[in-house]
């Protein structure tokens, strides 16, 4: 469970940052008992409560380790649930630029993310996850909540900003659902430019009234 | 594979028409042999191809018995799925009264369905389905294109009509995974008097533009 001499040392701040989640930290065992660990943990204790700390514990690794090869629990998280996405890209996407066209840039965003299949289907395997196990649920609904909808929120000015930002997330997976799963004719064949102005007034309307 | 004597004839046309689509004709095995004639036949032919005489002919029953115990197409179809409401109701309910509020009636009768426990389930349950089983999503597609979406649509006035409805399906199909599945707060408690007008602008402007 420790690092091959090849690796970095853990505690070296030369070492560059991974670039991808999915590299090895000390060979494929010890990235694979990472991961169970971290699955136990965010289910056990959810994803707000559970620590990197008691992640490493159970893991039998260094916390060291850990945040040298994750970097932190919410990118722990999306390798765990092989999320295709990273939410602080998302967030510094649709925050940054005129408020007033936050809901274009929203809509383009998304819909040009999910042309690319393999994103997509991972996407769809998270929601699929989720609807068929109470488990995932849980650990998606305390990530998605602390991670994307409060950072979203922070820079809203109506009331109920969490529950703005949480209706734009609804639209966003159910036009997944609708258009990628139930593929309903002519949503699943409309290109990204036929929806963008259709979309965009509503995710602005959650997040500005406007 | 013939009803019971205590069933009243197939071809009597003063009897009463069943009011549950759960109601057995002549006996378990044959209501059971129907359904699975009905979900071959809809699974390999798609929903609109199907055919209620295809179908009475794989499961060895007389086409005016189907008729007489499932009424039509769509209400077999909606036993086979155990979709939880019938798609004519929501149409009358969403087509009749003034045009300019269609949004807000379309939330309010959504939201206030969903409070029910039972229907909210089996909803869900048709969803992970077609999420799980491309055969399911097929079924699905066909069924919510050719009953519920062309039926909304024929009263639309402005460009795209299909596309339009299709977009207030995903709203629809997104608000319950986000409030039901992930389950995310605060929208998971949002009573339905709070969503009802974050929603209406939104259902109203894809319809109306308005």
């Amino acid at each position: 469970m420790t690092p091959g001499p090849e690796q970095p040392p853990a505690n070296d701040p030369t070492a560059p940052t991974p670039r991808r989640v999915g590299r090895r930290p000390g060979g494929p065992d010890t990235r694979g008992a990472v991961l169970a660990a971290a699955r136990a943990e965010f289910a056990a204790r959810g994803y707000q409560k559970a620590s990197m700390r008691g992640i490493a514990r159970v893991a039998g690794v260094d916390p060291a380790l850990l945040h040298h090869y994750f970097g932190s629990k919410d990118r722990l998280f999306l390798a765990v649930l092989d999320f295709p996405l990273d939410p602080r890209t998302v967030v510094e996407q649709i925050v940054a630029g005129d408020r007033a066209r936050v809901g274009e840039r929203i809509a383009r965003f998304v819909l040009t993310l999910w042309e690319d299949r393999g994103v997509r289907e991972r996407l769809l395997a998270v929601l699929r996850g989720a609807a068929g196990d109470e488990e995932v649920a849980a650990m998606l609904r305390g990530f998605v909540v602390g991670e994307l909808v409060a950072r979203i929120a922070a820079g809203l000015e109506l009331p109920r900003p969490e529950l703005r930002v949480e209706l734009v997330l609804s639209q966003v997976i159910g036009l997944a659902m609708a258009r990628y799963v139930v593929a309903v004719e002519p949503l699943a064949s409309a290109t990204v430019e036929e929806l963008v102005p259709l979309l965009a007034p509503t995710l602005q309307g959650y997040l500005t009234g406007g």
